[in-house]
């Protein structure tokens, strides 16, 4: 029972029902699908093989799966979840359910790649594909230039810019007759069986849907990235943004406009229009406040030309708990309340309790009214994440050894925000940095192409492999725009060590060129530079689409 | 009473029950809204005065306004009919009512101008703000570029490159402190009170939703444009994409992309497979035409390159119940065809009789199996245009003289696809263009700049005061794209003159550089040149954003 050996191991440090067995009932209320087969012991599988227990499919023990999916399961199936149960126990008994069954001896060996974040993509970049065949699954089919994407809310550079399709970065991907890139989200591992199963969004009329299927693999690297904490305060995930996807930023963009134009209606109150017009950042950190500074960069320059009716009504408030920018250098975080304050950012300690349509409660009782509500306070392990049962580190990342590996069982590896070290490693658990993530992928490619020329390409067959040197990540420092042609960078290797920082427009311009050279694509290195210098002259674009 | 006086006069062609009360239960199953006022007399208004008869609103007599809005009513209105009737009711009660109220003497004169298509950004552009103040109100912030629109579906052009926003097509509208813009639908104007009644849309938080207010104008100006002619086919309206809005090539283009990477899926079906790379277009016309062109450039040049498992399974059917570009030139229609039918476009004689999910049924019983449908088979009037108790010309439209005034009621004005010639004026009804749109609004704008300067701009002023010549219409010729660099230019002045005509690749060259200086603005132009120069050194970009 490869679920129950795992829980045996006790690395799994947080709570949780792991290793007892849910009822039927709670498997129903809390997940999204049943499987019902067989889990073969580890002994009956010979390394390289050909997943012969493939047929032993069988209906022996119910593991409930959980709430899976890469971002999350999608909301539409929860109401669905007794009639998807049913189906997959059809589906089970058809002996046609799509596979892509485990590569044959003589095959190149498949890594399977889940996620298309920076480690990802990172990791994508780099395998050697004469040595593996790779799969990438992904919800989404480019990745995302996150450090970039505050400023694609207000039209300083435009989405496209900022995305890079999966498949320019691999081109395997689309290419070599066995590698792939699947859309769809992973709802489940069995690292018994090897394999992971996974379902496409739900559009396309195909014959069942959601459309699902299984992926062999002879490696499984688990980057699927992180889900933004709400601390369980209710309304947000209803009535607040993220900032995390580009169809996130799109969003932003459109109420933004949306409630500019709204308050220009005539008969719309004083009241009205400031709540319109209002926009509530909760959380400062990197995200929270350079999207705060492009907004008030908009605000100066493109508001007060372009929606001069009400261009006195526009504020920003930025709501932290503690303090903005707490990794960053003391000097830094003065430099940048100042800067900000100056711009015309309200900078609030507070506490959010509530979050209403069209206002916030703080915890000391008091109402804060908004039109636009960004949330960035972090993120923590997704609902797939969780639903794991793999040993987990610390704030319940997927638990990881100094070779990115999950230890007790094979072939699996983790990166990015989803992965952290466990305890045993004494390492701490490093933080949620696109940096990392980066760092990350390009070192486990490494040991990947590393094995795979000693032939530990294969499943259940690196373990006598040497994979090289463990991963020590060394950090270059942090960077974080604070609008109006300002940047901070703080070039310390960690929050307490000493080191040169600097603050204003020199670090504005070592910003700028810090991102356009770390940008992957020349296209869009070339988009980036020339969405830059169109918003210096002509101004940001404010047409509001869809 | 208004529309009373309106059907007297006998204008109106089409056959409905134009003066007849509808009673009350007809109102509530066909209309948004029933607005309870009295209707005074012309008499009773003083030119140029301050409508005080905005104080008349009393409860005396029931008009539906019908289903209006400037591109449709949106749906989710119509569950909600009975209740959006009682709110009215108590909103006309409401002496809070926002309104825009008329100009007073000594004010500038106001100008409404509906919708931001072709005619009306023409329009704006050219109207002397010195003389007037105006408002613009349209669901949509922006023109769209439409020659250009295809080429966005399939990521040749940016979405933002082919928009412009009417902000700065006219900047009054942003700067000027009695010029707005209103981001509303136009539910019905009230031609004796001088008076439009518009809607914002429903996502604001605002006290009621719909946001209802009523706009005084001295002149209004309708360039509301048309919708796409569905001729009542069961389906098509649920099925298939039109492509008439930057999101609709939004939506395109998701689903194309969408359907490439399902189709890659494990254990897809060929038959599957086949259905979801199956593009087909409906309508010959240019818009159905360039699309497919463009289709075919994606394929040969990046599907093959970027989905090679699937590049086998693409094609595209462009099915046309005629000719296709009948208004060309017999020469390049055999051109265009012989030419689509190289780069691979099945091109098909026939007529559709219904749309399923996954199929459509044309008229002798064949099935067509598609993974995407688009829908080009011309526009007919909206169903705002339908609503208005004006004169109308053949084909529906807002019937107009050769001023374009709308004949019988005063200050008010129709231009574009939604305005033809009244019969009486021995004109033909010009074709749905571009081209005529905005020789349209530039006329107007001269005729209104002359009426202004000669203090007719005010309510019931410019009778007597002379208009200059009656428009003209001189066909400049058209111009289609037919993918792979290739494009028919027809310089003929109609489609039975002589007149140069020339296919090919200086056809291309030409049809290129005549849209990229008729692009408005200089960053669009800059946009679009950079684009294309992209499209050819790095490809299609190919990300799914959303």
């Amino acid at each position: 029972m490869a679920f129950a050996r795992i829980a045996r191991n006790g690395y799994r440090r947080s709570g949780g029902a792991v290793g007892n067995r849910t009822s039927e009932k709670d498997t129903l209320c809390g997940g999204l699908s049943t499987y019902k087969h067989s889990l073969p012991s580890l002994e009956n599988v010979k390394p390289g093989g050909n997943l012969s227990y493939l047929s032993n499919i069988r209906k022996v023990d119910h593991i409930s799966f959980g709430r899976r999916g890469i971002r999350a399961t999608p909301e539409y199936l929860f109401a669905h979840a007794e009639r998807v149960v049913e189906d997959s126990d059809m589906e089970y008994d058809d002996p046609k359910y799509p596979t892509l069954e485990a590569t044959k001896l003589g095959e190149k060996p498949r890594v399977v790649v889940l996620g298309t974040g920076w480690a990802a993509c990172r990791f994508l970049k780099g395998l050697d594909t004469e040595i593996y065949d790779v799969v990438c699954i992904s919800p989404r089919n480019h990745m995302v230039f996150t450090p970039l994407l505050a400023s694609t809310c207000v039209g300083t550079l435009e989405f496209r810019s900022v995305t890079e399709p999966v498949s320019r970065i691999q081109s395997a991907l689309s290419k070599d007759p066995n590698s792939f890139f699947y859309l769809a989200s992973c709802t489940g591992v069995d690292t018994d069986k090897h394999e992971v199963y996974c379902e496409t969004v739900n559009d396309a009329g195909l014959r069942s849907e959601p459309y699902r299927f299984k992926v062999a693999y002879d490696k499984l690297v688990i980057a699927a990235g992180a889900e933004p904490l709400t601390f369980g305060i209710k309304g947000v995930k209803e009535h607040a943004f993220f900032l995390r996807e580009v169809n996130h930023a799109q969003e932003i963009r459109k109420k933004l406009l949306l409630n500019l134009m709204l308050s220009e209606n005539p008969g719309i109150s004083e009241e009205d229009k400031e709540r319109l017009l209002h926009c509530v950042v909760i959380g400062g950190g990197p995200t929270g406040v350079e999207f705060s500074g492009e907004l008030s960069d908009f605000i100066m320059r493109d508001v007060r030309q372009r929606y001069a009716h009400v261009k006195n009504y526009i504020r920003v408030t930025l709501i932290e708990a503690n303090e903005i920018l707490s990794s960053f250098d003391v000097g830094l975080r003065q430099y940048a309340t100042k800067h900000l304050t100056k711009c015309g950012v309200r900078l609030v300690r507070g506490v959010v309790k509530e979050v209403h349509p069209n206002k916030i409660v703080l915890s000391d009782g008091s109402d804060v009214p908004y039109g636009l509500l960004v949330w960035s306070t972090g993120v923590g392990p997704s609902e797939f994440v969780k639903s794991l049962n793999l040993p987990k580190s610390q704030g319940g990342r997927i638990g990881v050894d100094e070779y990115m590996r999950v230890p007790s069982v094979e072939d699996v590896f983790a990166l990015g925000d989803c992965a952290g070290f466990l305890e045993q490693t004494g390492r701490q658990v490093l933080p949620a940095l696109a940096q990392v993530a980066e760092r990350e992928g390009k070192y486990l490619v490494e040991v990947f192409n590393r094995i795979g020329k000693q032939n530990g390409g294969k499943a259940f067959s690196a373990k006598d492999v040497p994979h090289g040197e463990p991963f020590v990540y060394k950090h270059l420092g942090s960077m974080a725009s604070v609008g109006r042609y300002k940047a901070l960078v703080d070039l310390r290797q960690s929050k307490d060590a000493k080191g040169l920082s600097h603050a204003g427009f020199v670090s504005w311009l070592m910003w700028r060129s810090a991102y356009l050279t770390r940008v992957i694509s020349w296209r869009n290195r070339f988009y980036v530079a020339v969405n830059w210098a169109t918003t210096l002259v002509f101004g940001r674009d404010n047409s509001r689409i869809g």
